[in-house]
């Protein structure tokens, strides 16, 4: 093996974030269309160059008069001027206004000269060639005088302000077509790992292939930051290739990221390229995730090295990184980037290092956040999405006691919690069920698990089929059916049946492949109650059948994992729905009904999610459409 | 003139809301790239279509073995297996795993067939073609099995789900390339009105034209409403060029908005072509600004009509069309859109339809949010920046009393409360002093007007001039001097100062175009006091010079006014400071020095904003460079 670096001396936090601070950032400013300027930060302060109005300006529709030749009219004795022509907007006057006279004159039109107030038309009477003026006006009144609104040479907006709309509107005003901004830093991505493959490739999974989650998650993370992100193609293993993608990211951008590739002889490389080319700042955090975190300098460019499992990146870019390239940018956090929650139970460390906990979101009964740990290191890129966001740990904390407060930083301002958390069986009517609601979260973790979490206090509701699974004690679990409905289970076979599978006898009796759920699924529960049936049948015991069975212990993770493994041809028979099974195309053997139960936190059964969940599943005959279904 | 629409019969404002509801806004969904997908909403519940990992992975650099062949190995006793060769991370196995056998593997590669576990490095020694095991592991240890991540079949996201970085991770390790997205709706902006020119364009003031303001706020803020907004080329008032732009608008777009021109005539040229070519839902809504707000269909668009003032217009858009445009592009409230606050000051209606009041933030003393009325119809772009969102007032409502709590819905979730607000003279030394300021808000309302914001308790601070303006009796006003400068005002002249100006006398002796500041102004004050006291030495009264003065009473608003009209060639001398007659390369005639002072809100002094004004405040002597200047 290779020597390995070993991350013996561990930099404080502190340190880290000091020497991404130390790197310059900060891209030159920049002169966008003021079309293009929303969101962006002025670089510099903007004047006035002229005066809004430019000139005086009607602001009724009515007549341009001198206002001493209306001293004294009113309603009972109107003042009588003749009518010496017409101004509309945007017309450059060709009239005076006279002694005794009134011009027309439209609402933003110039004043013609001589006349220094507006009279409202409803005010007026045309009468011939004259009009009857019914209220005394001052002068000014219903005039804008130039530059009353902005004048020239006055301090408009400051360096640093950010554009919306309205500052986009005072802009439009003064003229400005186009304003000098703060640069988006421009941030290279470099992921590495010979195993990475670009989403939308072609996949060779038995070579070891995976898709690049890293990239495309970083870069997307950087956008919201502020940053502009370039991907470069992917840099594999080797060094000279590594080193030429990582010099010329350098070469091009104000910070570059690598990531990607967990093993440790990619990080050795790119440690190599940065302590020769470079300088290497930093290697290695006391963090958790973090650990051999680089920072640095490549040729002119900053650069960070991002651990390589997604969720470690996204957290150390989130804690580190987006604040720096936020900074360059000129943006200031966010303010829904962070939230108060409460731990929803104890979490303990067993290590010194500072923690980057991540943790997803839950709103209890009160409407209170609750925060609880997620991906405690998997590396599974299910987690991303379960993952709200990261609450900090400071080091050599035992533990975190259930209801203490934590700051929770979310992985994206735009992250809202979900309005529902649901855990327990997956079900092809229940994703229908889902995706009638607004922001749910379902992990399926099968019934077992599933009432597990509901116990915990974590969950809003558990999907559990009654016949399987552990069954809802009455007196460990209290929890509320919001509603049910049935599923019929059984083998699912290639299409066309060519084995003639007639029922799980034949997977004890034949020579068949077949393939089995895992052990927290119901469904998995449901067949060991019917083999044990057929075991009392026939006088043998459950163990006997069990052990016929070729593939009673090859469990599959997801509902669908057995029948496609049937589709590929892996199995001649697979435990699984018939939904399934027609979704796929498939034969199907059935065996039995079995009852899918939502059970519901009884502390959260008022919560708006839970309730739509609720309405939904008492319309459930909508989305349980079962042709050929025969009970 | 023509005939008017009256709009008598006002429809109720959640007319208007349901109106623009029954308008389907909608657009059909569209696939973009995963890159490009960020902040938008899936339109379909996305499915695992294969499983991640899609292999059996070795999570952690080791060696991959037969489990049972390390069964009992510890630290004293390792187990010995012989080395079979290696699998690297992207790499096809070429070996097996015999028993008694170990093959080399690094995280992320294939476990070779027949094994079942994988031993950390860090737990074994290499010796020769052996390799030492100092532990035992269990099947199954650090291997992720195949799909024990993601399993294909399994719901990955729903519909409705909006993209941020870890929505976009999981959706790159299912090697998902381009996702299907709500649309964005298209919004047509047309804007009327002859007197409006694009900024970036020529601008003909004589002519009574002005910068078109509304098309760019309102596009800008479609976009952040999540809409595509396309600007038309501006259509003018006459009908058949508005007829011919309005329906090229509907033919392209989901929603035509048309804004610009405050003229009833150009109002009434658009309703006609709604009523002709569509359908008019309503016509005029019972709120304040909005009364001639149009809804309706144009062909096959839908159609809103805004005000014409620009606070009104996104006052309008804010509350009854952004709400339409997120609901169409699935998008929910941004959290940070609404603030509450409440009322600086009482505030009385005179009118009984629904109010829309915009208002500005400032921070009290305590850190709570105060909301102070603005733009009471005065249609000033100014205030666009002064306004930060709008408080809805229920119709009949006689006033808001101070302290009232108020809702406010900011002008853009972007929007943030000013960090510091002041009031007072406008100068360029305090221009620079702002500029280092984090979100200050200054209005340059004068030393007189800026006294009275100050002893209302809405500003934070005032900048006045000593010697001018109301003078803060110490009675009436208490307030704290936060730092004060000097600066030299007098006559600017033109460049080289041909009229050979020596003084004050010149403008009364001789005959020179003069201009004045405006009376609020502290330096007119300074100016009459000078007159004053030329006129104690020649023992007249300071009215008769001011009289023998041409142009004393022609007064511009902002400090710059006068010089740019003496360097236009419209005036011979303008009141104004040294620093503006260098700034514009004119010639400058002192007469004397003022003092200016930044004086706080006794209450306010703690808040960061004024605290960082006082420290820019006591280095001020970097910002006064005053080349020539000689007390």
């Amino acid at each position: 093996m290779t020597d390995r670096k070993e991350f013996r001396d561990l930099a404080p936090p502190e340190d880290a974030r000091d020497a991404i601070a130390s790197l310059d950032l900060a891209p030159d400013p920049e002169e966008v269309p003021l079309r293009d300027a929303r969101g962006r930060i002025l670089a510099e302060r903007i004047d006035a160059d002229l005066d809004v109005p430019g000139f005086d300006r009607a602001s009724m529709d009515g007549y341009a008069v001198r206002a001493r030749d209306t001293f004294g009219a009113d309603e009972a004795d109107p003042a009588r001027l003749s009518l010496a022509g017409a101004v509309h907007a945007g017309e450059e006057p060709d009239v005076e206004v006279g002694e005794g006279e009134a011009v027309e004159i439209s609402t933003g039109a110039v004043m013609p000269p001589g006349g220094d107030a507006v009279v409202m038309v409803e005010r007026t009477e045309e009468d011939g060639d004259d009009v009857l003026v019914r209220t005394a006006v001052a002068p000014g009144d219903h005039v804008m005088l130039a530059g009353a609104d902005v004048a020239a040479g006055e301090r408009a907006l400051g360096p640093g302000t950010r554009l919306t709309p309205r500052e986009v509107g005072l802009l439009s005003a003064l003229g400005v077509e186009s304003v000098p901004v703060v640069g988006k830093p421009t941030v290279g991505i470099v992921s590495t790992g010979d195993e990475l493959v670009r989403p939308g490739e072609r996949l060779n999974s038995a070579a070891g292939q995976i898709y690049d989650v890293n990239s495309y998650t970083v870069a997307t993370a950087v956008e919201e930051a502020g940053g502009d992100p370039r991907l470069y193609p992917h840099a594999g293993d080797d060094y000279d290739e590594m080193e030429r993608v990582l010099r010329e990211a350098a070469d091009e951008c104000d910070l570059v990221l690598s990531s990607g590739s967990t093993s440790a002889s990619a990080v050795d490389v790119i440690y190599r390229v940065v302590e020769e080319r470079g300088e290497l700042l930093l290697h290695g955090v006391a963090v958790k995730p973090g650990k051999p975190m680089l920072v640095g300098r490549l040729d002119n460019s900053a650069y960070v090295g991002l651990p390589g499992y997604p969720v470690s990146a996204l957290t150390i870019f989130r804690t580190f990184v987006a604040p720096a390239i936020r900074d360059a940018a000129g943006l200031p956090e966010p303010a829904t980037a962070t939230v108060e929650a409460r731990m929803a139970a104890e979490e303990r460390f067993d290590e010194g290092r500072m923690r980057l906990m991540p943790v997803g979101l839950v709103e209890d009964g009160e409407g209170d956040l609750l925060a609880y740990a997620v991906d405690k290191g998997s590396g599974a890129t299910t987690s991303l999405v379960e993952a709200d966001g990261v609450a900090e740990v400071a080091p050599d904390t035992a533990y975190v006691a259930e209801g203490e407060a934590v700051a929770v930083e979310l992985f994206s301002p735009d992250v809202r919690p979900p309005s529902v958390l649901g855990v327990g069986e997956d079900d092809p009517v229940l994703a229908r069920l889902l995706d009638e609601l607004d922001r749910p979260r379902y992990l399926a973790v099968g019934s077992r698990q599933g009432l597990r979490r509901l116990r915990d206090g974590v969950a809003d509701f558990a999907v559990t089929t009654a016949d399987g699974g552990e069954r809802p004690a009455r007196g460990s679990l209290s929890a509320e059916e919001l509603g049910s409905y049935e599923r019929e289970w059984g083998l699912v076979v290639a299409s066309g049946n060519p084995e003639e599978v007639e029922g799980l006898a034949d997977l004890v009796d034949r020579d068949l492949r077949f393939v089995n759920r895992g052990t927290d699924s119901g469904l998995r529960t449901n067949l060991g109650n019917a083999l044990a049936d057929l075991a009392d049948d026939r006088g043998v015991s459950r163990r006997d059948l069990v052990e016929a069975i070729d593939g009673f212990e090859l469990s599959a993770k997801a509902h669908e994992s057995p029948a496609r493994k049937v589709a590929g041809g892996q199995a001649d028979a697979g435990l699984g729905l018939r939904a399934t099974a027609e979704k796929l195309g498939l034969g199907f053997v059935p065996v039995g009904v079995e009852t899918v139960r939502v059970l519901a936190n009884p502390d959260r059964t008022d919560k708006e999610g839970v309730r739509a969940l609720e309405s939904v599943l008492s319309d459930v005959g909508r989305f349980t459409s079962r042709p050929g279904f025969s009970p």
